[in-house]
């Protein structure tokens, strides 16, 4: 009897659920409509935003239970003292800064911090650990906004942060493989005095490691030039969770033999294994760079810039970032930053490069004329000269940071359709009113990815009744594709809606999603790591980790 | 028990491979070897160069045996024609035609080929098949050149000719939706009317489908511009071996959202289920476009025009191809074409597209004058004009049917490291001498593609004997990752190495690859399909095959 039918066999009222999305009644059978109630039915959804921090056993609501695992030991620590001497870190204030995300809105209470230089340590310590049944958390630059890359409990830190070699890079083919902790902005210093540059550019690029950003698939701010890291990235060195090394790290510009096992580990965030290393096809560094700083009147003249501007600049356009004025009065208020352009409801940043300046300036001038003189922008301002672009790029970048000063924030990172991207900022603003202190969006026009950030002086569980599951409605009436319940809508919903998640919320589209996840990681469990400890998934979905382990336990009985 | 523990049981002697890939010992587990074991051990590797036109049994080297897959009776015909009247098509002589590939050399003996409209038809007859244990060979444009595409005994064929509508297309975004079975050039007329074009583009586009180009992972022309299929295809529909259909139709340019699960079925050639939808991400069409044409005397000063071209025509360059003299001699002698240039040992198509028209001549005319002056060319032409553009294109386009005519062709496709790639053919004609008629070589310079093709007036193999192992060796010593026994030399090995191979050959790296794929082929087997049929997978590897089966029964005996 295979995995989905010995679902099949348990307890499970199918009605509960699928009367909320009859859509796939015709394509899924029985077995996967139980699977989907049973993660409904059972899972705890717990929401990083009700999460408490340093959760505490006397708040129910405030976290899930930990599950079973072994504590640490004094043996666990001497083995993991012989192997890593020096880098077993067991000082708690040494420990504070790994233990707390960036934004200090998740905290867990990890006891030991290990620090591998090579894979072959990475694969002695989760065997070790599997061996043992310790939980561990994968952890890189720890510059995630989601608690994705801290403990929830006591599970033991594997940080990247000293596997920071470049391997080999050839100057042909523009490949670049180095292991999974080098920071992205050393890399990109590495690869200019080479005359190449990353194909992927983040804010974040002071801390985060390249690792982390292929395990979570960081877009940033490139991926409108160059793609996705699906596309980028050539090659993986994945240790899985038994210790196992997986070399996939093939530095071939095209490689088409079979299934690419790689793709798996791009966006699972550590959850199917951590990744080592990793190969990178680079561009060539371009030969100019401009940066035009704009402000549109209203969205709809963003999106008609956004069009024009694809058209005129082609092929050198390389990002096409916006935010509104909301997000400039924080840059002002909290950063000092000055904006360099008259008051606009709408700020565009536009990056062209290319490889040669003259034909660049003459595409770049062009365009801004024919938007003037249309008045689709109000004001405008073009750097050419690095000192006066990073300036530019940094009220963009920044305005993360700058939300941080209001108090808590509650964020959403989601996909729509580019033209309906910045209605769900209007209607949450409308909809919420004076409960919220300000609701703000920013993002990726190319890529329609919305940043919606709602601010509060501090956590607030009416806002954030008001909130949820609103904006998820507010998407599926702003989105067809949504609202056919594909599985294509909350980015970053993997860590948000499994690791730190606490209300039960049965919306359709979201027990669907979660249903796939669980289906794609089912076959993954079983099948390449068929141990019972799995990376980063202290809290995952406890149910179905119970069935798992139950199938897992029955097979080893029968057997 | 898990399924590689239950491997471990079997037989075996885990020494006769072992010593072959000792690299290995320290990454792989005693039941990983054990699979590599029964991989090499057991597996007929059949090749499809060795392999008899309508193979007979009564040659026993011919072809591997029928699997026991039921006959087609009159009762599934009877489903058939309900399900498709006028779309099942049973006249051999109209059958004639599915069951030979492109180039004629392997041909399949099906009786019954299906028309289907529709995901839900697709559906249907996979659902009665599997329940049947009838095998299927799915079908795209049949332009496949190592058999991939048609049937090796009586499989079905399910052909997706009749699945040819567009679905959708944004062209804000410029995300297509199309069924499958669309011709590539119908699609690439259909965005050229709305001002966009397909982001890939082969000489084989008049007829290939797209589900076919997704489902091989077809790079050709454009990849070096706009990259891989895994980065421009958004979403696929796919129907299971089972007849479940899984939705992942994403039409969003960035969708985190957990584990890719639609990359699985990239490149996976049919054997993990029937692709019926895509979705692509298409860019604008370019304003202009220029070819030239141009004529190097050694392969190095081709590899030197590369790097110039990459640096001076930066973001315009689409396509860098290049062929040999040998490729010339054949495309005037059996197709008639005129050399537009000089003789010279390597011919180079070079195409730009980008948005001005004067910066894009400009650019050219730099670099044209740049690698004259300098020697690196020799000769060269320019065309602007779309008819002289297609007939600069074709001469590269057409080598393939060039060498149809010469007699029997052995083909070999490859990547490696782009410095490296002629030597392959180099090396290759010194070793044949006067064996081969012919030993040609061309490809995309820019993905470090080679395509190596060997003439001779029939099937020889003598001559089969004289390139193989020899060709798979000589790789090794080119490419320090080959060599390192990484899964990424050989492109198509999929289906060359296990539909239809025949010669038994234990090299490593091969074996080592084919473990790879059995490992992903399994862990997809037990859980996706989780039925003992599986698609275009009629012979593949009839050990594994059994293995699983005996799996399968024993889950089902023992729950």
């Amino acid at each position: 009897m295979g995995i989905f039918q010995r679902f099949a066999r348990l307890p499970l009222k199918s009605t509960y659920i699928w009367s909320l999305c009859p859509q796939y009644s015709t394509d899924l059978t029985a077995v996967d409509r139980a699977l989907i109630v049973r993660s409904s039915q059972l899972i705890q959804h717990r929401c990083v935003h009700s999460r408490v921090m340093g959760a505490s056993p006397g708040n129910p609501g405030a976290a899930p239970p930990r599950l079973p695992f072994s504590r640490v030991t004094r043996e666990d620590l001497a083995f993991f003292r012989t192997l890593l001497p020096g880098r077993t870190i067991t000082d708690p204030d040494l420990l504070k800064s790994s233990n707390v995300d960036w934004l200090k809105t998740v905290e867990g209470n990890s006891e030991v911090l290990l620090r591998p230089k090579t894979t072959e340590e990475v694969s002695q310590i989760l065997r070790h650990c599997n061996e043992r049944n310790l939980a561990v958390c994968p952890q890189g630059g720890n510059t995630g906004l989601v608690g994705g890359s801290v403990p929830v409990f006591d599970e033991i830190i594997l940080s990247t942060s000293l596997m920071n070699q470049v391997i080999t890079f050839d100057n042909i083919s523009g490949i670049l493989t180095c292991q999974a902790g080098c920071v992205l902005e050393n890399l990109s210093n590495y690869l200019e005095e080479r005359d190449f540059i990353m194909p992927l550019d983040l804010g974040a690029k002071g801390s985060c490691h390249i690792g982390g950003n292929v395990s979570t698939n960081a877009g940033g701010l490139r991926l409108l030039r160059y793609g996705s890291l699906r596309g980028t990235v050539l090659g993986l060195e994945v240790v899985l969770a038994d210790g196992r090394i997986l070399n996939c790290l093939a530095t071939l510009r095209k490689d088409n033999t079979g299934y690419d096992l790689k793709q798996l580990f791009i966006g699972s965030e550590g959850t199917l294994g951590v990744i080592t290393a990793v190969s990178i096809l680079c561009p060539r560094k371009p030969k100019a760079v401009n940066v035009a700083f704009l402000g549109c009147s209203s969205f709809q003249q963003l999106l008609e810039t956004f069009q024009c501007c694809r058209g005129m600049l082609g092929e050198i356009l390389s990002a096409f970032e916006f935010f509104d004025a909301s997000c400039m009065s924080l840059l002002e208020k909290h950063l000092k930053l000055t904006n360099p352009i008259t008051e606009s409801p709408f700020y565009i940043v536009i990056e062209t490069a290319g490889s040669n300046a003259t034909h660049d300036e003459e595409k770049l001038h062009k365009f801004l004329e024919e938007v003037m003189t249309s008045s689709l922008v109000t004001d405008g301002t073009v750097a050419t000269e690095a000192t006066k672009i990073k300036a530019l790029w940094s009220l963009r970048e920044r305005v993360t940071e700058a939300l941080t000063h209001e108090g808590y924030t509650y964020k959403y990172d989601i996909s729509l359709p580019v033209e309906k991207i910045y209605d769900l900022v209007q209607d949450m603003r409308g909809h919420l009113g004076d409960m919220a202190k300000n609701v703000v969006g920013y993002g990726h026009v190319g890529d329609g990815n919305l940043h919606l950030n709602i601010t509060s002086p501090s956590k607030d569980p009416a806002l954030l009744a008001a909130i949820e599951p609103y904006v998820y409605d507010m998407g599926s009436r702003l989105s067809p594709s949504w609202a056919a319940l594909k599985p294509c809508w909350i980015l970053r919903a993997f860590s948000t809606l499994t690791k730190h998640c606490q209300t039960i919320y049965t919306n359709s589209f979201l027990v669907f999603m979660i249903y796939m996840k669980n289906k794609a990681v089912f076959i993954l469990l079983q099948c390449f790591c068929n141990t019972v400890i799995v990376l980063n998934w202290t809290v995952i979905d406890q149910t179905l980790k119970y069935l798992i382990c139950s199938v897992l336990c029955k097979s080893h009985a029968l057997n």
